[in-house]
């Protein structure tokens, strides 16, 4: 029995897309559910997405480490947004910490998607671990891109694009849907040129503009986490070794990285 | 001073694209604006394009010739739906006349666009010379494609990639959206082989079953036209020879036909 594998391109389309899939994996590879998988696997203990600048100054004032981006920036009253690499140089400081994070988008996707029976965290970071672990539970799956405010972008369908041709390569999935083929003929074009390929991309100019080089290239890197984030009464933790089994953690040695050029 | 193309991939998404854009481009390359071109460059007089196939039938009622079309097959009560060679065979019949026209796709678009200042129809049966024709405009282009019930489809994103593709190799055009970028890159990878490149599309599939083998073919062999349907006070006609300018025209004997293989 094959399952089912689809890819829906932002939020603005999860409706016409959700029917029937109960598990969802929320992408945002730049840059949220990159830093989500790289706070996790460095330690922070569970994030708390929350969707408003507001929620998370509540948060803040009652003492708990908030991260707010908007735009590509951190908004002001905070001295973190959604930069994997701010999280890591904070890794000491957030050990076992609970944060609270709100993005442009991607908390938005995250959101839309909380009442499905499991929701988790893809980004091209956790590439292989996270399709180990999709094929291994024999469900179907919906991939949902962040997108750039509800519109269509090529880096989160470029990711959803790889997802997918991992899991149809595997034997175990088909897919339907056009957005679904369209993404996985995207990737097989882009994947040994990542940067190149996005160079035309109007989110890589956005950030470009901010200086953020050093962290695109960092979330454009795959496979150099093998965390699975997974959403868990409200917050994001890490997937416990137990759940993830041994496929994942078995082959991590394997997981081939390849630097984007 | 250079103008913007970009492709909006479905009507579902047309509010986050359509601002500061009065010129736009509807396309249902299989097959309602397929049949359009077809039908206004073969003798038909005028097309009425109305939303509900309830619609249609008052028209009926009334005497006029109609057309209804829902997923792919003539709604009962009409003896014409949205094939492109069933307006060719019905030529003589039809000279001059109005032909009202519901669609499951197309007819949305074009009732979602009406109330800008320019709606012009494309498919890849009129490709070149509707790209001549808007390069002369120097105005700022929306490509709408009609998708499958709000979803992303292929076809129709092959078409808008082709259009925006031959307006921004003329160097008056500049496209910053990801959707205009995926669509001129999924064209030129598709352009040699269309038929081969949709054998995975949905709706390929859906008319496959359908048996409508015959109009997908000649829905996608480009330049068989030289039409540009225009919307004026309600109606689909075809663009007076004196607006559509000696570019077009002129050019008519150089035009490539491509056949699908």
């Amino acid at each position: 029995m094959m399952n089912r594998v689809e890819l829906c391109f932002s939020p603005a389309d999860f409706h016409l897309y959700e029917k029937n899939f109960e598990l969802i994996v929320v992408i945002d590879v730049l840059r949220a559910t990159s830093a989500i998988c790289a706070a996790l696997e460095h330690g922070v203990g569970r994030i708390l997405p929350v969707a408003t600048v507001e929620e998370a100054k509540a948060y803040q004032a009652q003492g708990f480490f908030a991260a707010a981006e908007r735009n590509g920036m951190v908004v002001e009253g905070f001295e973190l947004g959604n930069s994997p690499l701010g999280y890591l140089e904070r890794a000491a400081a957030l050990q076992g910490q609970t944060v609270v994070m709100t993005t442009t988008n991607g908390t938005k996707a995250i959101h839309l998607a909380r009442n499905k029976q499991t929701v988790v965290i893809g980004s091209l970071l956790n590439l292989e671990a996270l399709c180990q672990w999709l094929i291994a539970q024999r469900r179907d799956v919906l991939l949902l891109g962040s997108g750039w405010k509800d519109k269509f972008n090529l880096e989160d369908t470029i990711c959803g694009g790889a997802i997918a041709d991992r899991l149809i390569t595997s034997g175990w999935f088909r897919a339907e849907e056009d957005s679904t083929v369209a993404g996985k003929f995207i990737y097989r074009s882009a994947r040994d040129n990542m940067f190149a390929f996005l160079r035309a991309s109007s989110h890589r100019r956005r950030l470009r503009k901010l200086n953020l080089n050093a962290d695109v290239k960092y979330c454009l890197t795959p496979n150099q986490l093998t965390t699975i984030p997974v959403l868990r009464e409200g917050f994001l933790v890490k997937l416990p070794a137990h759940e993830q089994g041994e496929v994942a953690t078995g082959d991590a040695a394997q997981i081939q990285k390849r630097a984007p050029r």
